[in-house]
């Protein structure tokens, strides 16, 4: 089974389809013109692309439209592919896996629909952006503060279904998770946990029911639509502490991992620290994202962007202003060993003015924006585009060092540059390597999608693979999952055949493919 | 269907199949004597008991046993019941929800398989006791530290796949599980997340792998059998704090649950403090448990071994000494408007020797101990038995004051006592109300059972309902999870149909039943 597997319905089928769809929603529901198409294909795909490639878009705006077109589409035999905002670039965007799958947008089903300040939660639908929610808790004056990505425009569900990560507290966000409705391939909804007690008190309280827990198989799958979720938010504390531990040489990597290691697992530092590589020596090298780089070295114009050093771990504190203090003491005497390390660190109140907030720091203030994909196109133009490489690997220092000599050593022999760091657990790091190319630079593009193909398979010779990844990069990551002769993804086609045993939801999702598909194929 | 719905296997098969197991496995694997298979009953049962009675018992050592007893099962049709150690008394120890079932106990698969001190977390089989691995831990001169539940006989694994609870940091067991091996009904080995790539340095270091996570499918569950699982476990911290927030007054419940739930919600108290209600009036009265309590009172007998107060919230602080001393100071201010409140905190160092420990705080500081028991035992004499009734309920001290009413009213009217409190998360609470009766009085075990009974249909008005239960329950639990025509049961169908067709394993359990099973019925 490829990625470029043939479309199931035939192009009559998917005709019939969209009339079916645009009859029983309204033409609004339905976009075919390639205009309107364009931006729910994989945004960096370039010119003449021939895989991954939607038909149609449908953008139903309740549950019940949900239902309707999982029914429409078992009807015709047509493949939908999921997507909430489609904003994860780097990962494909709305691209599809499987050629003239039928694009089910969920951007118009957007609705908050709770928002409860005692209890700490959000009950969102899919079209619910990071900045939507911000937005209404401000709106609303309330104290309660969210967990945010880099940039605030993708939908709170999809980047929670896709296993993605804010920094702060809460910011493992399928960790933050609570309760959802899901649409299944027959078209029934289910709610999980406490949500299977109509009208439950506690549906976004506790995560689990009585008998199994199912939020988790709802995420990086293609088992069912997600069309609620509960989302827990921390209280905005009485002050929070954010900045940078910064060491300057090459070599130092090691030693601050495993310095950080400790204060992950007691709890010290809370989140999820972002630890950046930076390409260029930091003598001097300042966080100067203003400047003009014209006609820099490509490794000087992305350096202009990311905080300062060599090495740069960005730790964050929140709560009662004793024990942030706490904290950052126990931080300062932690990393005090390291050869000329400087921490650098600011405090702000909680619920602070956007405009009061370092750009670097928006992040871990919980303030959606758009700072870094903004510097990206300021320094190297609008088309730059990327592919990510993003490995899990142990939380230690040996493993950070040999990961990034790896990663640079690939880029250099391709004269390519990424953004380079970890997001980390605590008891793992996970890689962020986001490759730039030109989307305009055919060349570059195949040139950066292989050396990310050639660091996925260096990785895996140490047992490590991506949390996330493009739809070219699957069938190679699934590969990986060898154990007993592939024994996790037979379930995970057992569990397909069982949910969806027409292959209508999403085929290719993460490598899981039910027997129709395999058959269809 | 009923939880006495028929024996699967005729007798005959349940005799050919005792015979196959005693010759692949050996005969000392299979316990059919009377006086053998009588702990692996409900241990609460008392005489005459006809519900819920094991066959007999089959006790393998190794993964490929287990995958030998699953095959065995399925040639002559007959049901197996899971159970790791079977201590979790309260609700019906190794007893099957299905008369006749052959309880497949694990307690000899007892390896503790890894300790890693540097990544925090264990790798063990299910018969692994925490008494066990923490005698292993100080063996081995470790400086980690468990969450252990009140009794340390338990089985690690059992404790976790029933959504138990410890008190301490990573106390909500479920939640720091990290990796499992499981072999399904077929017989088919399936390692979940990062162990689905052989050898993976990151089984017990990340979650997740590339799909959907599986780990909770197994939990409360009968779509598998658990061999391995993942542990995380804490550093031991610089120093811990433990003890009581008490207040004195019926009426202070409601004041002290919203006291304390921004301090949980800001992760200022660690772990899952207990909230204990006490039935006597508390002037004057002190922890007593070695007291002579011949002739008093049930409810005077109780309070002996209960902490001190009319109402005791068990809080703990552990890590670095500065940040544990702000911490304390966090919650001395937030509670220090309640009237009457009395806070009694004891400070211990890391890795402190349980002879120096209070016997209250034996919990908290992760050392496993009988003392709970030992104390029933004490009061009540051997034939003490419990059922529990545990609803999980809103983290309201409005809903806990109406919880504890309701329960206190209850008991009164049947002339029972119960150990009564609650296990607080970060935004609902779980109680635990043991209702006690003496297992020779067949009356009275009919009155504890009616009383839990009356209490579940309570609080099912409120929309609540248990997260564990006794199998005499089991069935009236499910029936609450009504949303869309019980579509989660319905999807858990599904589920057990797609993984266990032939409806092998634990059939009934967390009122899952195949399709096979309902026509057997």
């Amino acid at each position: 089974m490829t990625q470029t597997a043939g479309l199931k319905g035939s192009s009559s089928m998917l005709d019939q389809a969209r009339e079916r769809m645009a009859e029983v929603l309204g033409e609004d529901t339905v976009l075919d013109e390639e205009s309107r198409v364009r931006e729910f294909h994989d945004p960096y795909e370039g010119g003449n692309a021939k895989d991954y490639q939607p038909s149609f878009v449908v953008q139903p705006a309740t549950v019940e439209e949900v239902q309707a077109i999982v029914q429409i589409a078992s009807e015709f035999g047509i493949h939908l592919w999921t997507s909430s905002m489609g904003r994860n670039f780097g990962y494909g965007g709305s691209a599809p896996v499987v050629n003239g799958s039928v694009v089910l947008n969920l951007r118009r089903m957007n609705r908050i629909l709770e928002i409860n300040e005692e209890a700490g939660y959000a009950l969102v639908e899919p079209g619910v952006r990071f900045f939507d929610l911000y937005n209404e808790l401000k709106a609303r004056g309330s104290k309660l503060m969210m967990s945010v990505p880099d940039l605030g425009w993708g939908s709170i569900i999809g980047n929670t279904l896709e296993h993605g990560y804010g920094y702060t507290v809460n910011g493992d966000n399928a960790s933050a998770a609570c309760g959802m409705e899901v649409v299944l391939a027959s078209g029934d909804v289910v709610r999980t946990g406490q949500g299977a007690i109509t009208d439950s008190p506690l549906w976004q309280r506790h995560k689990r029911g009585f008998g199994p827990s199912l939020d988790s198989l709802f995420m990086q799958s293609n088992f069912g639509i997600v069309t609620k979720m509960g989302l827990w938010l921390m209280p905005e504390p009485e002050i929070f502490t954010t900045g940078s531990v910064i060491c300057h040489n090459d070599e130092d990597i090691a030693g601050l991992i495993d310095a950080l290691r400790p204060l992950m697992l007691d709890g010290t530092i809370q989140g999820h620290p972002l630890i950046v590589s930076s390409p260029e020596p930091p003598e001097g090298r300042r966080f100067s994202p203003m400047d003009d780089t014209t006609g820099q070295s490509k490794k000087a114009r992305l350096s202009a962007t990311l905080p300062p050093g060599r090495w740069d771990a960005r730790v964050s504190f929140y709560g009662p202003s004793a024990i942030v203090k706490a904290r950052e003491e126990t931080l300062r005497a932690a990393v005090s060993h390291l050869p000329g390390v400087t921490v650098e660190l600011r405090t702000y109140p909680g619920g602070v003015d956007p405009d009061q907030v370092h750009p670097l720091d928006l992040v871990p203030a919980g303030i959606p924006n758009m700072f870094l994909l903004d510097m990206m196109h300021k320094h190297f133009g609008e088309s730059i585009g990327h592919i990510d490489f993003s490995p899990v690997i142990p939380f230690t220092g040996e493993a950070a060092a040999r990961h990034e000599a790896m990663v640079q050593q690939i880029l250099d022999e391709a004269g390519l540059v990424a953004g380079f760091g970890w997001i980390a657990n605590s008891r793992s790091l996970v890689g962020a390597c986001m490759v730039f190319f030109d989307v305009n630079d055919a060349g570059e593009a195949r040139a950066a999608r292989d050396a990310v193909r050639k660091m996925c398979a260096r990785a895996a010779e140490w047992g490590w693979t991506e949390y996330r990844a493009h739809p070219a990069l699957i069938e190679d990551i699934t590969s990986r999952f060898d154990f007993n002769n592939h024994a996790l993804h037979r379930l995970y086609t057992s569990l397909k055949d069982a949910l969806d045993p027409a292959g209508i939801l999403s085929p290719g999702n993460h490598g899981i493919w039910g027997t129709a598909n395999r058959l269809a194929d």
